[in-house]
């Protein structure tokens, strides 16, 4: 009896990620307009139609400012006009700052003045009442057809820092952010926009471009995040999302981002919401929204931040520092606890802090004979008496090896701005000898020496912890971005897929057809036909029942193991049809299966496809048993992928030491594994239309050059199609 | 055939934590002093021996302060003394700020004049070399002998704020910490506890006491611990630890803290470090020794931080706040999509985001109409409008539910003092009212405004999903401390430990002799009396070759299962004996093992012991198969414990689930199971110096009522005995 092998597809040719790319320039009205007309402009500094007008003057937009207000004849020192047709010329952006019932004529007239964008600050639509949500729909509408782009309604606007533009009622732009910032932020939220800006002046951050996107009648975060991608000011995108409505504009978008290469990261809230459907298939359960979006950032390049301090942490990061270019760290101290703590981290977050050689640590121990000097190096707190030595300690580190990053632990020593300053020069010098490398510094340091190591390119956290956690997750982004993205397989072909519920058999079959391996199987109405079925394939073989109805044939006795003989087969196959028609006498019985016995040996895996009503079809992978099911130990990628991400999948769960072998078992056929995960997302991709899930459980991988089976298979038609 | 019960004993007696308690009354001289000395005293301002005696003058010392300096008449405005012997009264507490060389003399001196105690700020000990080994051990001795207490040497001294004492050259207590703090330090490195005092500057947060240990020739970390947990001033206690040299003592110290209903936060570095050696037995490799510390941290109701912002983070909201009186936590936001955030953060730590009923929700809405009433409440941005209106919206709020803890998101609306202070007053007046709740606020708050809350009793954080956090940390750490501690058992009676190698069935009859199920085996020495054992057993049997030196008797084809009939035990037990005298020609022989057939079912489990250096036995459990294999997933206890411990490891290891049966099996013995773990502490206890390891592995756990059984066992006699 032969095992049959993986039908291991050549890498499917490569597709370019979309053919029509996200619409950025027309969103340069909106970012870098010309001229900026505001609709219920106040007079009253503090109210929403009076912060972007003082907001224009206080930032020195260059443009033309008219500001639309019948009872004064200036706001903020711009000349009013009465109405938005008093306007003397062409406007690019209208900012909307009236009632919600006014809105959709002000679009107009201001689309008849030029406009080519709006920001609508008017709340009143989707977020408060159904009616609200038809206006909402109108403005959608009118936007689609008349080529204007639209923030909000309900959006807290945005603003351009460079190009002196703030069309937002945000109270967080005084004091003025300066130019030559390197963020680029895009949220859903205004309010956590403005806290997001207020964290950025308490922490010297400047914007590129900040933008808020409210009801999102248009203007989507994905707009945003393209946008920003093509932004040559922007260094680091930071994205604060709630959901999308259109997954593959988000896919698209961060795409953009990573062939841009842009890191961008992304605050997702409802991380522990499951879903509310109760979902039918087993892979549905395990593979909740939250997770689709999880994995799908990841699949794109980008970096999923677990809390608000982690992705700040990374914008501050990537603005003023390097990312590592390699996984190496050097650890420097002035005490040797915290630099065991400092390695903790390092390992946690995958870093190796590589031991120095024997002749650097002998040079490190004759300029402070007890400093710890293996790496982390412990300076001791001789060091700040002497900072030449400290210097050189520092310059034997780099030396001695490539590393990616340095971070530095100063404790108490820089607290004061004399010594602070002192300190700051070495590690400024240390910076110019070697401008790639991630260097951060951390412990007391006053705010004025603090702006010194960032306009050195050195970064400053309080704790050391976090100072080599941020570079280790920088170090992790920065890994994706300089791959090449993973090629992505062709669909396959559209699958003749029945529209009624499938039996075990025909689900075999397709996903056969489709390239996945799959026994020999043979159906038969009778024992007679089951016993000349099993002359075919060759002894020994299983019997089982044949149902779409009925899911656990065991429960039912129905499956007959390691049968030798053609009678053995007879009467298995009269039992197991028997047994059936006593425990369900209602189900559709198709007869047997006839299968060859699979040999012992082998990892049993699990793999599934549910449909993302955001993202499509999403492939799922992890291990039988407690694994996925107690522990929910599973793999997500968006559908289709080549057999990068398929690897990429089997070493990702936790329980991947499995398939390498544990307790002298040998290690598992993984490239067929992994041949099987592309295959099943390009028929899920090809056939997302067509089904609801497909459960491949168990999918046994062998020994590796032994290939892989799939032993049964569940696939649900989608809802409409099976009700028809 | 009957499955062995469990032998359940009763819950063990009670034994008292310790008889000797930790002499905090020594350390008095130390935190309490009426007189100090300053040995080396300097007149030249940021000096070693400066620092201490400008502080004693800030701090407004009501002590006698005898700076000793040959060449100055005053030292900071206190008369100097030219040579301690010239001291002209008793001193309670020196202060040691001279070079290495001299200490020892001088501490002879300081005793002869009074010193009760002394703080060692010298380096040039144990940290460089052997001989400062060696001259630190004479301290120790010193010390002892003369009933001294020493802090150091190479510490930074300690300091009591309310009492005016600052016997520390860190630079960090000027400006002036104010007096009526709640935080205790006790902080192993200098440098870090330096770090620390800085950190508490820049967050308005005061110490009671602040310990730093150093060299730990005499005082250690416990010590600190034992006297903050009797300090009435300290209401939390922050350690910063690298490791303990005696672990008896820190479980005394945390005991005594957790005895006073302080909470204690321990931030212990080398989480990821392996132990150095390589240990012999399965368990061992499980359970390295940072894991121990884990273990015993929790256990001694303590809790384990694990980055430096959320010990300090902790350290602040018990300084400030209330713990949260149990998971049930109200949402009160301004952004939907951060209360999703918090949501998140709520579950994520075990807090309950209960909804509000339906009436409630009404109430809500009649505030404001589209506010989002279910909790999290989103009061949205009109709340700034309507303070009255948000008032009630947080009143209906906690009438409705006795909420533990209720954390607020102000976004930007409170970034203007004056609505700050307006939105601050809100929930001061709810402060008032629920004086019981962990109360905490987030968004942009300035400086004045947020002391005004901390006064309030309010925590302030940055950062919503930070304060969700701190408030489930809180929430456990309250729980743990709530609860009485778990009731120790007895030892159990010492055992007759062969020094030798023990034999599977020895391993058994010991381990069943201390009360773990096993069961009813036979050693045969020949076929036929294999044969006879089995009659007098009751098939079906199993037939094991038995050796000490044969490990894994399967692969050697050592078993043979299922046997049904004298003759078959009679062959099986030849056969087994022939191959293992032909796969292992010198292994020592004890003939065969037969033991009744276990029926099938049953969840298999492991549980193990190691003697661990610093805390003596250590008990492990976790389930058999790739949860412990590949995921590592197990807990810890230290030995001996009662039957809530146990229960409490059962419930905790991430698999935890398969006991209470997955996929229609049905929930396992667990009381069996912890009862089992309760008597092998008990043995663990009894005979730490005979044992270096036992491995209980399968323990099999069949259907709740069917109690368990131990399968086969390894106990490793400690190497000194088993050399012998």
């Amino acid at each position: 009896m032969s095992v049959p092998r993986a039908a291991v597809p050549a890498e499917p040719r490569s597709v370019p990620p979309a053919t029509t790319a996200i619409d950025t320039a027309s969103l340069k009205p909106l970012l870098e307009p010309r001229s900026v007309a505001i609709v219920g402009a106040s007079t009253v500094p503090g109210k929403i139609g009076a912060i972007p007008v003082a907001m224009l003057r206080e930032y020195a937009f260059p443009g033309e400012v008219f500001p639309v207000n019948p009872k004064a004849d200036e706001v903020f020192g711009y000349r009013a006009v009465p109405d938005i047709a008093s306007i003397p010329s062409a406007i690019d952006l209208a900012v909307i700052a009236i009632p919600a019932p006014g809105v959709m004529a002000a679009l107009e007239s201001c689309a008849d003045k030029g406009a080519k964008a709006a920001v609508v600050f008017s709340s009143g639509f989707a977020e408060v009442s159904e009616e609200g949500r038809a206006a909402q729909q109108k403005l959608a509408e009118f936007a689609r057809a008349r080529g204007l782009r639209i923030i909000g309604p309900n959006a807290l606007g945005v603003a351009n820092i460079d190009a002196g533009l703030v069309a937002s009622f945000c109270p967080f732009f005084k004091p003025r952010f300066a130019p030559g910032g390197a963020v680029g932020l895009v949220s859903q939220s205004g309010a956590f926009g403005g806290y997001v800006a207020n964290l950025a002046q308490d922490r010297g951050l400047s914007f590129t471009k900040w933008i808020t996107t409210g009801n999102e009648a248009d203007v989507e975060v994905a707009d945003g995040i393209a946008y920003l991608a093509q932004d040559p000011a922007t260094r680091v995108i930071l994205v604060y999302m709630e959901g999308a409505r259109n997954g593959a504009r988000l896919v698209q978008a961060l795409e953009m981002a990573r062939a841009a290469g842009k890191p961008v990261v992304v605050l997702k809230v409802g991380r522990t919401a499951v879903g509310a459907e109760a979902a039918a298939s087993h892979t549905a359960s395990l593979a909740g929204a939250d997770a689709v979006y999880e994995a799908v950032i990841a699949q794109c390049g980008a970096y999923r931040a677990s809390s608000i301090a982690e992705w700040f942490d990374l914008g501050y990061a990537f603005a003023f520092g390097k990312a590592p270019k390699n996984n190496a760290i050097a650890l420097v101290t002035v005490s040797g606890g915290v630099g065991v703590m400092m390695a903790d981290e390092a390992e946690t977050g995958g870093l190796d802090t590589v031991p120095l050689s024997a002749a650097a640590q002998d040079r490190i121990r004759e300029i402070v004979p007890f400093a710890g000097a293996r790496n982390p190096v412990d300076v001791t707190g001789q060091m700040l008496g002497d900072l030449a030595g400290f210097e050189q300690m520092v310059e034997v580190v780099l030396a001695e090896h490539p590393f990616g990053s340095i971070v530095g632990f100063n404790a108490g020593a820089g607290h004061k701005e004399e010594n602070g300053f002192r300190i700051q020069k070495v590690w400024e010098t240390v910076r110019a000898r070697h401008p790639d490398a991630y260097i951060a510094i951390s412990g007391a340091t006053p705010p004025a020496v603090q702006r010194a190591y960032e306009a050195a390119g050195c970064l400053v956290f309080t704790a050391p912890d976090t100072a080599v956690a941020t570079a280790a997750r920088m170090a992790r982004l920065a890994a994706r971005l300089a791959e090449a993205p993973s090629p992505i397989a062709a669909p396959g072909a559209p699958a003749d897929i029945p529209a009624h519920a499938l039996n075990e058999h025909e689900a075999l079959e397709l996903l056969k057809s489709a390239g996945l391996p799959a026994p020999d199987v043979r159906v038969a109405a009778t024992p007679e036909a089951a016993a000349r079925a099993a002359e075919e394939i060759g002894f020994p073989v299983v019997v089982k029942i044949l149902s779409p109805d009925i899911l656990h044939k065991s429960d039912i006795g129905g499956v007959a193991l390691n049968l030798a003989t053609a009678q053995a087969v007879r009467e298995a196959a009269a039992t197991v049809l028997e047994r059936a028609r006593a425990a369900a006498p209602d189900a559709r019985l198709d007869g047997v299966l006839v299968a060859p016995m699979m040999p012992k040996g082998g990892v049993e895996t699990i793999l599934g496809v549910t449909v993302d009503p955001v993202f499509g079809p999403m492939v799922m992978f992890g291990l039988g048993g407690v694994l996925v099911e107690v522990m929910g130990d599973v793999a997500l990628r968006r559908a289709p992928f080549g057999l990068k991400e398929a690897r990429a999948m089997i070493g990702e769960i936790r329980g991947a030491k499995v398939l390498e072998g544990v307790r002298g078992t040998p290690p598992a056929d993984t490239e067929a594994l992994a041949a099987a995960l592309v295959a099943l997302s390009r028929f899920a991709a090809a056939n997302a239309d067509r089904i609801e899930s497909i459960d491949v459980n168990p999918f046994l991988v062998f020994p590796k050059g032994r290939g892989a089976v799939a032993l049964d298979a569940v696939i649900v038609p989608a809802a409409g199609r099976a009700a028809s």
